[in-house]
């Protein structure tokens, strides 16, 4: 690819992927392993200069940041300037553990398998040495562990049994815990419960065909419904740049974040308007409440640890993915140095979106109606057990709505059959005990609505202080909106508040709409904030620190994108890496500045049967909505299916706007394509 | 229709109207106007009988609610035996206003145009007495007013002036406000601001098509989405019983609530398990939160005071409604006794779902991917300048969730330009002030979950109170669900609370998970409860208790179903009427019986000019999730879009399910049917 075809926000190429691998080798021998080549996010001043005149401005050096294993286990943050191809930084850390990759993952359950204190403690829950290729485990990082520290790097091996090699392993977990030396590649030592839990023998439960047929087969009701765009799709896309309904943005993706958007602006009328100068998912964390040892373990930071890139599925036409839809692929290095694609990680479809407006007058049944559609950037990742489904979803109202879906496996821990598990967990099957966890989504914004300087504002809907009788509020009926300006990093720091349906507004104070005189705004609706529920001071609190407030803002600074750090396994929380340092001592002035808007949502779950053996999709969404941004609705000109007035119904209908869906069709009759009239015999309500 | 062929929660036909309309016109004269002739419900003690033996317990009465204004404007409550032709029931009301009619509204124009008062307040305001036929207005219920009592049927004007008759008149509003006199036809008061705002002489701004042209014109780029069934729709209807995907219920519609679901059950493997007995929206209110004065009166509860079956559109193929599409009429009588049917008040289609489910392993990339469905069973009603969509999804999971989009026009009223609104609404155009107000929905349900008698349950997450670093919770991690049992009517007034991700649980306690242990239950899961922003001893808290709180729960009685009483325009709140009788002193058990829970929730809305001059549709949620109620993933059975075990995987992907929907394609290549494989060339994440 030709150099100036690559966008300065696009994911390193397989060839600047290879470049920067042979750079380092070139300087550092091939004995070293690679666990990140990525792009390092272009400097912002550059990268807006860019922007603004891509003729003429110097377009920003493509840069790899790697993260690279030597010998000795000597771990280096590195900077490889691709044009060049030279080293242009490199860095020894200490004691600090880089994200985990797929090919460290596999390689633990084969040497699990063959060590004698696992085989030993296999034949005490019931299966013996021979059986040893039935287990199998899930080898998450350990998180943190302060035994051990951060200096070995260590994984923690969630233990798991089938019976039959397609037998889902969820249902038959092992109560101990081996900790996994990665350096040495072995097991260095053994959690073991003071209560002993043998393997369960209840017969299991699967998903899969074949135990679907032995239950009676699958259903054979559902009848076709097909989604088609025979004229083809109405978004374009040039590289990743991504054009739809006045909307244009860039699509990016990297190892950790997935899915990144780039300089989203909304072309209103012409005038080219910028909302958002990046937007993604940057860390997420599900922590366990069940307080027994090791289960304290359990918080996966799945972003920072194994990445949403890492662990994107490939997206597959007709299954994931319905309608008519266009791919990106992602590309990867290996570990050993080689290079990866995950074909079809990134989809891209529109979708009707239902009524987009409407109104009637009761007076004559004059109506407009219009509908909508939505514009979906779509991928999934597989964490071990559970899957992600992450979505970014444009509409063309000007609203973004992210949303998530949870599907794919509990987690599970060994239990007796109908012990107690004392509110920290469920039995979700004979045996099987999923704990109480939460999913935690850490959503981070750099707004620049219509323009850089922003300043973010806190509403909360009051009513009067005025009582009811007093002159202000005879009736006792007034409310208002209390707008709070959000002015230090540590005023920032703010909840959730149900009580007073509160939301977050990014605003342009600069900017004031002609009409109402308030700020051009986007406001952050998000209603699934359930907050941290580790305590403070918590293994969790301290590791996943952008957990403990629904909303942060810090000014910002290029290079501050990951809010738990950038090195995530074995970090110990003390201090607290990321989001806190950024946050400072609370005094730093975010007003009328360039900001990033962190947001942590999500769900709390209490695990039930009907999530087992595998969790149908729960999904969860919050909005970023233009408040006071446009002058008037904005999707006016989105043409209606009908649309009459007065004087058209006071002349028979004469000149009405009829472009009624003609594939819609009557459930139960062949009659041919519809009426389309909203002929109501003059009956329509009030 | 024959009488064995109606069902006893069907409306009434066209022909049982009649026969109520002919009964009372003969026992009292043809000068009777006709407000209700609607379906009594069937008593429930009855109903359940018949429900359980349809072919030998007797069959429920067909009887017919009426509310008839006789000469002398005496309003009566009476019951009309259908198959006995004759009164049941006959009852003078004293001081009580029934439902306005849209017969009523309509007049209510015609008699303001022509008032000396009104015609000189339009002159002051700008309007020349020749152009009073430019004059409009809403004519809303009074709502209340102290100065007037209940005892006279007042409406109150609100006042709009449209320079040509095509133009929206919420652009103009006017700043009088005449007081309608419907027994006397004539106008008796006129409220009169201190502050006078003469007509807006402002541009307009309108989004019909000739509008649209002359500010560009439509977008051309939007391709066309078909979504088509060939072989038909997955569910049957049968009268007016629909079965879906193990789902099967009766659809009811009246005047007043709309649509409403009955007898709600699910075919479990077999077993047909209840789950509801009725769900409706049986109430709403729409708050507006400017103290000054008549604004406090404007506050619709627009179920009781104008029926979301009244106000029902006529929808029609391929523009409200997408895809194959079945509809339901509406049967309604007319003011003088005559008989009116809305076409296509409701429409039930079936919808793609997106992923039910999806699990892949990391080791091998075996996967299974599956996509659902859902099934819409949707109305829109028109109450005045608002419309409101309202859906109610069913998902195969079990989920149940209502939802419902607002739309149509803000609500508006004269300002000066720029004007300072103080905080109690906004310039949404120039000209133009738009109230602050709150939607709120009264969701009424007669659990039926697993039988008859259930019991709620309050859920709260929480941290556990041991400290960090206590034996109890090391690590600070522990964290539980906190289930508090409502016990009686007093204890069920309960409202949201963010902190703790509040939900409500009903259960039938006498039905325990096998494997859980706990109570089979439907989870009340709802985040968009906003709380009554009107204060304690308002006028709208007195006369819409039911949203003082966000969830009240009462014992099942016949006939308890309007929660701001039966009768609701010109209620004055004192007392309470409804929800406020029903639980009384607050001491009755509500624990293991038939309940009905009643919850409210809804939006706050400041308005934006994003808002005007029709709102793009802004949409509310909530979910019933069955929760303890499955032993296991209830949708395992639908059949999956791919499927690969571990075993196949190893064969080389022999004998995977490949069942990819071959109408889905590549956006932007002629690539004829998509490979379906979820091949991922072994590079699929962790």
């Amino acid at each position: 690819m030709a150099v100036d075809d690559i966008h300065p926000f696009d994911p390193l190429t397989l060839d600047e992927i290879q470049t920067a691998i042979s750079v380092v080798k070139k300087a550092h021998g091939d004995n070293v392993f690679f666990n990140v080549v990525s792009l390092q996010e272009p400097r912002k001043a550059e990268m807006t200069a860019w922007l603004a005149n891509p003729d003429t401005a110097p377009r920003p050096k493509r840069v790899a940041d790697v993260v690279v294993i030597a010998p000795g286990n000597k771990v280096y943050d590195g900077l490889v300037d691709i044009a060049d191809a030279k080293i242009v930084g490199w860095k020894l850390l200490d004691g600090e553990q880089p994200i985990i990759t797929m090919e460290e993952l596999q390689l633990v359950e084969h040497i699990v398998r063959k060590d004698p204190a696992v085989i030993e403690q296999c034949r005490i829950s019931g299966i013996p040495a021979e059986d040893m290729h039935k287990v199998y485990c899930d080898p998450w990082t350990i998180g943190y562990d302060e035994r051990f520290g951060s200096t070995a790097r260590l994984q923690q091996a969630l233990m798991y049994y089938r019976p039959d090699v397609d037998v889902c392993q969820y249902q038959y977990p092992l109560d101990f815990c081996p900790i996994y030396d990665a350096d040495k590649q072995q097991i260095i030592a053994i959690d073991i419960p003071k209560i002993r839990r043998p393997l369960s023998t209840v017969p299991p439960i699967d998903y899969h065909p074949e135990a679907v047929e032995l239950r009676g087969g699958y259903r054979t009701d559902i009848k076709p419904l097909n989604i088609t765009q025979p004229e083809g799709v109405s978004f374009t896309v040039k590289g990743r740049e991504v054009e739809w309904q006045n909307w244009k943005f860039h699509i990016g993706f990297n190892y950790r974040e997935g899915i990144v958007l780039n300089n989203i602006t909304f072309n209103d009328h012409g005038d080219v308007r910028p909302i958002f100068y990046r937007m993604s998912l940057a860390e997420m964390v599900v922590p366990y409440g069940n307080p027994e040892h090791p289960h304290q373990r359990k918080h996966a930071l799945d972003q920072g640890e194994y990445g949403a890139g890492y662990m994107a599925n490939s997206l597959s036409l007709g299954c994931d993915c319905k309608g008519s839809i266009h791919y990106l692929d992602a590309h990867f290095p290996t570990r050993d140095g080689g290079l990866r694609t995950i074909k079809n990680a990134i989809c891209i479809h529109e979708e009707d979106s239902g009524i987009l407006f409407k109104h009637s007058d009761f007076r004559d049944d004059s109506v407009i109606v219009t509908r909508g559609r939505k514009l979906i950037i779509q991928q999934i990742f597989t964490a071990a057990n559970y899957e992600y489904v992450v979505a970014w979803i444009f509409h063309q109202d000007g609203t973004i709505q992210p949303e998530i879906k949870l599907t794919g496996i509990l987690n599970t821990y060994a239990m007796l059959p109908d012990e107690d598990t004392h509110g920290w967990g469920t039995q979700v099957y004979p045996g099987v005990n999923a704990h109480n966890h939460q999913h935690l989504f850490c959503l981070r914004i750099n707004p620049n609505v219509d323009g850089p300087n922003n300043t973010v504002f806190v509403n909360d809907a009051l009513a009067s202080d005025a009582p009811v009788g007093s002159p202000e509020n005879f009736y006792g009926n007034a409310f208002f909106c209390r707008r709070t300006k959000l002015a230090t990093t540590g005023a920032s720091m703010t909840d959730y508040s149900g009580a007073t349906s509160r939301t977050w507004e990014i605003a342009n104070t600069s900017k004031l709409n002609p009409y109402s005189r308030k700020p051009s705004s986007y406001k952050l609706v998000s209603r699934e904030v359930p907050g941290l529920l580790p305590k403070e001071g918590s293994l969790v609190w301290k590791r996943a620190a952008f957990a403990r407030h629904a909303v942060h803002v810090t000014k910002y600074r290029d290079d501050q994108l990951w809010p738990a750090g950038r090195h995530v396994p074995q970090t110990s929380g003390e201090p607290s890496r990321g989001l806190p340092e950024w946050i400072g001592d609370g005094t730093e002035s975010i007003e009328d500045t360039d900001v990033v808007l962190w947001h942590t949502f999500g769900l709390t779950h209490f695990p039930a049967p009907e999530d087992f053996p595998v969790m149908p999709a729960e999904p969860m969404s919050l909005l970023l909505r233009p408040r006071n941004f446009f002058i008037s609705n904005p999707v006016m000109d989105v043409p209606p299916s009908y649309a009459s007035t007065p004087s058209q119904v006071a002349a028979g209908n004469q000149g009405v706007l009829n472009a009624a869906d003609k594939m819609s069709k009557l459930a139960f009759t062949n009659g041919g394509s519809c009426c389309a009239s909203n002929g109501t015999n003059g009956v329509n309500g009030h």
